[in-house]
């Protein structure tokens, strides 16, 4: 009888949260099931996910070293953590579903190989011989098979389902790009014409079938044209004929098979979600349901303790709710079609409005009914108010932009400072400050946060500077960051802004998995980019006046536009810097550029590994976060 | 009688060709209203108007100079033809509503403005003061509202209807962009930093916000961030957040609610059209009808009349085919709902199969039936034969890409040239000639054409190869890219590749739409560029020595980056020039740099020419161009 209320309550939550992990139905098994599922796990096997990946900072290239014996024992230990976590879902689940899973199998391949790695680097380092620390490249795994991460793993099946599709339309793009190079080598090949830099302009097919890829990025718009173009302008025709059909049609073309394709697999994904979700509510229900009469339905008391084993902080009153609900007639039991809606419930928030008094009109009714508080709080209500306060904050916009060092300015910033907190006051005196500051008072929260944040600095970096006379430039920086974000408030008064920047801040949550997505495919570039290219390229000091200064340190790019352009510091050689190159190549302006510098330090193969990172993160990433934005806009729309 | 079926014939013809023309029913007004539709009228209408639109290319600054006589002239001709069209368009239409149409307002407006700016600018030039040929912004006025443009009309309209929409999306960017500026100003203002260039670093609010506007269109990515990425490793936090901010997800925003707006005006606009073309072929049915029993209807006779009328070239057997589909019960007359079919049936394509022998079975059937024929046809029937067919053009593209100047390589073109031409002959040989070449038989027309033009443009090359031992640049260009045109037929044999390919020419009439658009904004815009920037920087020939061709003829370009990088010849000195400097514009790449240039030689509010253009271009046209490939490949997926 409990088990089987323990079991339903288990196929309950996993419904609710939309979890489909077959396990055992033994009474320990459901136990351990429920401990499997309960968040500290959860955050524990997070947060070694977050250790494992965070210490390519601290490995060889890094950013703050460590000596390879602390890095490894870390690493072992997240390891050993990662094996835990999966001894627990094996037991947990079927022997069988356990050895099928290949998402159980890849953690255990990656566990063996990366300790393979680390014995044979260790080994090779204690006699001296630096070698490749290769399984590094190997961690996202963990972030992407462990149970937890269902939602990167349905985004990175939505982009396996639209590889068939987008293979076809890449292919006919390669070869336009290929036969475009052809021409370009018949037609301009001879000429004896030379770039900007004095290089033979378009003799080598593959160096014009990479001008001609990048140029479809558009990064070497319109240098890669200038010297057909000063030849003769008839020449043009060639270069926007390949723009137009390049450029702006495939690419255009890439997006709407990579919407497609999104869109169909979303449709399915809901569709067999439901499906689980009612299966699961259904054997839920088949375990706790007794016959009353023809029917079979669920009695009220089962019910009642189902719900709070499922969800044990559940108010009473909450509770009460969601039973009538669940019993419309008042028959005392949940009949099959009703309770199959309990997982959907329960995950509904339910906003209680009460309309309470004031507590200043409880505490002191007379003084808060007078006339002059009720103006007070009419004059708050009224829309000049917001008015008002919009202006204040556009004159403190101008003041900001105004020099600082002026003393009267910098009063001022006190000035507004005390206006903002008047206005909190005001409001606070006026509404009701629980429904004030309510779960969904998004914007209420914003500017309390914000106002007290910027109080806080301010009077930390007064009280510094007058004691120390000097200001902490990072102290100084948040202060003035915190200012200009009070400006953002000016947007809640308009209905237009707000409606646009909620739904932006309501996909916000959703966004997060394609963090998930980029920081894994950053992250395995990033960790191939630093073993090919770390120090390669060196940045000192623009102080430092070393002869070695002005190539970034490595004489093959003397006299390239890499060094001429100061791009020293856009390296490989940590892994902050490596992810903010691999930005700069996912907006993919001066792709040339970045790619040129790295294959002359190193071998004009390296471009493969800048167009291969150009393939996966704008062609197929980039254009799944534009889908998932269009999407999300039209169901907002 | 003979006046009802001739007005019910023009009712149809509307209806099929959705034209939306109110129209005097009078004998005399009928026929001149059908004289209005000719084709003819029409040809001369879009004649004049490219004749218009050309002129540009002949007055100053002119690509081909002629003098300010014969310019005028030939634009007081234009405006002569187009007021013609629009007296014509009075007599059809009645009075009322040709004076309430905005259309003929603005036509009429546009050419008495026209011959105002002709009479002011030639009275200035006899005195020599040169003067504004500002009217010249206007001429593609005539291309938007002459009635036949309707598909412009309704991409002009559905810009229009997006631009509430994204008004408000466009100021929360705007204010999105000020906010970082301000905060850019605050945060590196003080430093002293210095760009590559060595000017002052993030100093002024304007030219920040300028440069944070580039940033959006990541032109000037990575360089903005490197003085303050090199100063301090966090600050590429600012700017990875703008980025992400700013370029990503409002530039997705963007595309979203023109997206949106496209799709829901393009609803809008079928659901219109489909009830105007109800209501067109009810009013003919109408006059028409007659009572037979308790129903309306027409008789066959008049039916006929009618067809023959609406469609004179229609053959008997097409005729037959529609009354047969029209009167299905061969009643004898065609009832209401038979009839407002009509306009649908008489836009179908019947496609006549008829299954005919060969005319070579015709005329030697013992011959061509003997068993060596027949295996010749099996032969060319079989996969096979293309296989060989792809293998011999993918050796011929690697032939085209070894060095033409071996005489076994110029030969073997002769080689390739006999097998293509004996491929189809062979198709010839066994598929009867004109199903081959059917109405719908693209690719195999595209073959035949390919081959015959390179035949014909190789023989012409030997010949004058031979007669004057030297061979023409052009010819050979053009032999050149027929050449290399024949591999596209590798696409033909891959079934996916011909799917993709026959979407997008089947999407490409109504690209032409974007033409027109993209044509008339461009225009609009060119003349702007070349009235403002016209002759401030020169191209020089790259072997004229001139002390001023390294500055592009303008000492204030001593040291910029334009002159560095040699875009001298992206000007603004005729009209081909500038359309192709519009259409490096649309690219966005290096736009900080053409735009840097033209406020070098001239005024720094010349950089909002260049921002206007962009938000036109890049985010309003470019974005309803992907949003209508978007479309068009949903509907054809
Ligand atoms: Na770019």
């Amino acid at each position: 009888e409990e088990q089987d209320l323990l079991l339903a309550a288990a196929y309950v939550s996993d419904a609710q949260y939309n979890r489909n992990i077959p396990f055992e139905t033994s009474p320990q098994a459901i136990r351990l099931y429920c401990f499997y599922n309960h968040w500290t796990m959860q955050a524990a096997t997070y947060f070694f996910i977050c250790i494992d990946l965070s210490l390519a900072l601290f490995e060889e290239p890094a950013l703050f070293p460590l000596p390879f014996l602390a890095t490894s024992i870390v690493e072992v230990l997240c390891l050993t953590a990662f094996l835990g976590r999966l001894v627990h879902f094996a037991k947990v689940t079927p022997q069988m579903v356990f050895w099928k899973d290949t998402k159980n199998i890849c953690i255990m391949l990656t566990i063996v190989l990366t300790l393979i790695d680390l014995i044979v680097y260790g080994s090779l380092e204690a006699v001296n011989i630096r070698s490749v620390r290769w399984s590094r490249a190997l961690r996202p795994v963990f972030l992407i098979n462990f149970p937890e991460s269902r939602q990167i793993r349905r985004a990175f099946r939505s982009i396996r389902n639209t590889l068939p599709d987008i293979l076809y339309v890449f292919l006919l793009f390669l070869f336009s790009v290929l036969m475009f190079s052809l021409m370009a080598l018949k037609l301009f090949g001879d000429r004896g014409l030379k770039t900007v830099e004095g290089s033979p302009y378009f003799t080598n097919i593959l160096d014009i079938a990479f001008e001609l890829y990048v140029l479809v990025t558009t990064a070497n718009s319109p240098d890669v044209m200038m010297p057909a173009y000063d030849f003769n302008g008839w020449y043009s025709l060639y270069f926007i004929t390949y723009i137009i059909i390049n450029t702006y049609v495939f690419l255009s073309v890439f997006l709407a098979v990579v919407y497609n394709n999104y869109r169909k697999h979303l449709k399915n994904e809901i569709r067999k979600l439901a499906y689980l979700k009612r299966h699961k509510m259904i054997e839920a229900f088949n375990l706790l349901k007794v016959q009353v009469g023809t029917e079979f339905v669920v009695k009220e008391a089962q019910w009642r303790r189902l719900a709070k084993v499922v969800a044990p902080d559940i108010s009473s009153s909450h509770l009460e709710l969601l039973l009538r609900v669940s019993d419309e007639g008042q028959k005392g039991h949940v009949d099959k079609m009703n309770f199959l809606r309990l997982a959907d419930l329960l995950n509904i928030q339910v906003v209680t409005i009460n309309i309470k008094r004031h507590p200043l009109e409880a505490w002191m009714p007379r003084v808060y009914q007078s006339s002059a508080s009720l103006l007070v709080q009419r004059m708050v209500r009224h829309r000049v108010f917001v008015w008002v306060y919009d202006v204040i904050i556009l004159v403190n916009a101008i003041f900001i932009a105004l020099d600082e060092r002026n003393p009267f300015i910098s009063y001022a910033e006190w000035l507004f400072l005390s206006l903002y907190i008047i206005e909190i006051l005001l409001k606070l005196y006026t509404y009701e400050p629980r429904s004030y500051f309510g779960r969904r008072q998004f914007w209420n929260w914003f500017d309390v946060l914000i106002i007290i944040a910027a109080l806080v600095a301010t009077v930390a970096n007064t009280t510094i500077q007058s004691a120390r006379k000097y200001s902490s430039q990072q102290i100084l920086d948040i202060v003035l960051i915190l200012r200009i974000l009070r400006l953002l408030r000016v947007i809640v008064s308009i209905e237009r802004f707000r409606v646009i920047v909620t739904t932006l801040i309501n996909i916000g949550p959703a966004m997060l998995t394609f963090g998930g997505l980029v920081l894994v495919v950053y992250y395995v570039f990033a960790i191939i980019g630093m073993e090919a290219f770390h120090s390669k390229v060196q940045f000192f000091d623009p102080n430092f006046t070393a002869p070695d200064a002005l190539v970034c340190g490595n004489p093959a790019l003397k006299d390239s536009a890499f060094a001429r352009n100061r791009y020293c510091k856009n390296n490989f050689n940590d892994l902050a810097s490596a992810f903010i190159l691999l930005m700069e190549l996912t907006v993919v302006n001066h792709f040339v550029l970045l790619a040129g510098g790295f294959a002359l330090v190193t071998h004009q193969a390296a471009k493969l590994y800048f167009v291969g990172f150009h393939i996966v993160v704008v062609i197929l990433i980039v254009n799944i976060f534009i889908a998932f934005i269009l999407e999300a806009f039209f169901v907002a729309y």
